[in-house]
């Protein structure tokens, strides 16, 4: 991939400061609305049937993520996905935890079913869920998984249709026919809660300025992973971790951006 | 304003610690929490219908604020608001948002209905929206506003008959009539989600332990922003900020805050 | 207390990485998802009534919060309650503010009477509530009680068949006949919100591994305590704290643990 387009991406997002809607779990949100403003982008957080779709109306991206679900959060998902979808804005989807009880898989194969999703992003197990393939989840763990990681996530987005990212110590991006491979990133992300919503979040702000979803999503795992990077140098556990990486990514200059952004073409 | 009234209550928040009972979103409610610890009060957040009135009997302010609104919630906040004003404790609202949504100004109007306010505080597009001037509001976001700022506040005093306190480079208080600035704070309480509801708890511990509400509003707002004007110095980013501001005020002296106040008395 | 069990037990929670299945408020979650995280285990929040008894089923311990209660949040914490006391898991009880309200009492006696908890950690007022104690509680303040600490601490272990744990400047831990005191902890913790939620939380891993609850919850409290210690000596304030309280917890050594966990038998 063009290393400008990256830094021109990250620069769009500073201009435009688009905002992303998120309907998000309540463990992790605080840190997925900062994330948002540090990426340069503006979050609101609106759950309710009552207002959702309206939210939905004034925003650029719409996040979903399951992490602390409900009957009705569900409901205020699939109405805020048809708003967004009706509207033409990116919707991105976080199954956290799918596998891991039969209500969260049949939650999302019903969102999937209601709801056309820009970029689906998971950990090794949640992709495998949605591929059908053997993979086992528990809990929000990042679970474990059977079979070549690259054929699971083309698979994957061939069967949803979406661009999928498989986080992991090499994220793998894919459209069901391009992969791209990720290759920011450092082991301390894996051992803090929120690190994959955050992702989320930041690839909502990168599909909100560019419709070339393959790109957007690997430039959002990208920039995560670079802050890591960064923060992991002087971070002396997973808190002042978390308060490097937003601290870097609030200050990360587009060109840097550009220079250390590791997104390989592997396919075709 | 007398310097040394604002030290006075200051101190008179920490030998009281008042209890200041929050119903409040779900994203930066634990900044809150924390941030009225660290002014020297107390905080308890309970929202369910089965509980917030007898919350409120034993809390010494009550603080509003519909970040995260849903109908339930509404209903709570209305029941606990009742209840402070018969007991005679001052409520604080936080219209988060006000604008947005359709849900968001309709919730807020009821509120404002069934109860009275000590303080409403909300930055320019929020309280312009209170006030009916012409004001767009998008997501929970600063918000723009045509007219002058000070208007806007003492003419959205008048209408609600509560103390106005809208937010921004410069603060402006105004109970309708009497207006003050106040100029502490820096840009990065802008860039950190929660600075705002985190503003409304401070004035909260404030109007607890005075019935000048104009004062306490007015302390409120100085000392979070004194105490980021001190984080800035060091901050490195938005998370080092909020860390640094907490752990600012949690050490402020009164004096020192009586020093660094920038209180002014404009009107009449 | 032979100190090679504190060290055994914290290098099997590292080792097994039990899942800690958490029911709890929205003011602390990040803070127990991530101190679980810390401590060696892997946390999974989720309250919807769609998943809790098949989320305990996969789950090594259960941990309920009364923190922000509602109705239907005791409904999901009596249903996987039931189930993990059906598969033989531990449950922690952590009552915050009962005595606060005639709802919070009651949902904890309902919890008592339907569920089996293998420890209920509370500070002096709550527990002094539990144990029929003259106790006045104020909101999720430490409270006050008058008595012996000991004695209503062990009278409350006896009357709940759970181990009971009151926080303090020293911690009692009682199953209601023997008696042990740790001295771990510093006086920052009670000026920060969620310090005792997370102690919860780390208790929950100690006895996913092990079936000796008194050991498990001393262990739990002592491992907080001292890494609120090491923390403290280069603390600037409650935010500074907390980061440095989980940054220790995350890379303390067993073998330092068993060193300096002071854990005293003190009956009978």
């Amino acid at each position: 991939m063009d290393k400008k387009i990256a830094s021109g991406l990250l620069d769009e997002i500073r201009s435009k400061k688009p905002l992303i809607h998120h309907i998000t779990n309540y463990v992790t949100v605080n840190d997925c609305a900062n994330i948002t403003i540090c990426v340069g982008a503006s979050p609101v957080m609106a759950d309710s049937i009552d207002e959702v779709e309206e939210m939905t109306g004034i925003a650029n991206a719409l996040v979903l993520n399951i992490g602390t679900l409900s009957a009705s959060l569900i409901d205020s998902m699939i109405a805020a996905g048809k708003s967004a979808n009706r509207k033409g804005i990116p919707v991105i989807l976080d199954p956290v935890g799918i596998g891991a009880t039969k209500f969260r898989t049949e939650s999302v194969l019903r969102l999937l079913k209601e709801v056309k999703f820009a970029v689906i992003k998971g950990n090794a197990g949640e992709i495998g869920v949605l591929a059908g393939a053997q993979a086992t989840v528990r809990g929000v763990d990042s679970g474990s998984l059977e079979g070549d990681r690259v054929e699971v996530a083309k698979k994957c987005a061939e069967l949803t249709g979406s661009v999928v990212v498989m986080t992991g110590e090499v994220d793998i991006v894919s459209d069901g026919e391009t992969v791209l491979t990720v290759s920011n990133g450092c082991s301390r992300m894996g051992a803090l809660s929120g690190t994959g919503c955050m992702t989320a979040s930041v690839i909502g702000a990168f599909c909100a300025v560019t419709d070339h979803y393959l790109t957007a999503a690997a430039c959002g795992v990208a920039l995560m992973g670079l802050c890591g990077q960064k923060a992991a140098v002087y971070a002396k556990g997973p808190y002042s971790f978390r308060a490097g990486l937003a601290d870097e990514m609030s200050r990360l200059k587009s060109v840097e951006f550009a220079v250390d952004a590791k997104i390989k073409h592997i396919k075709p």
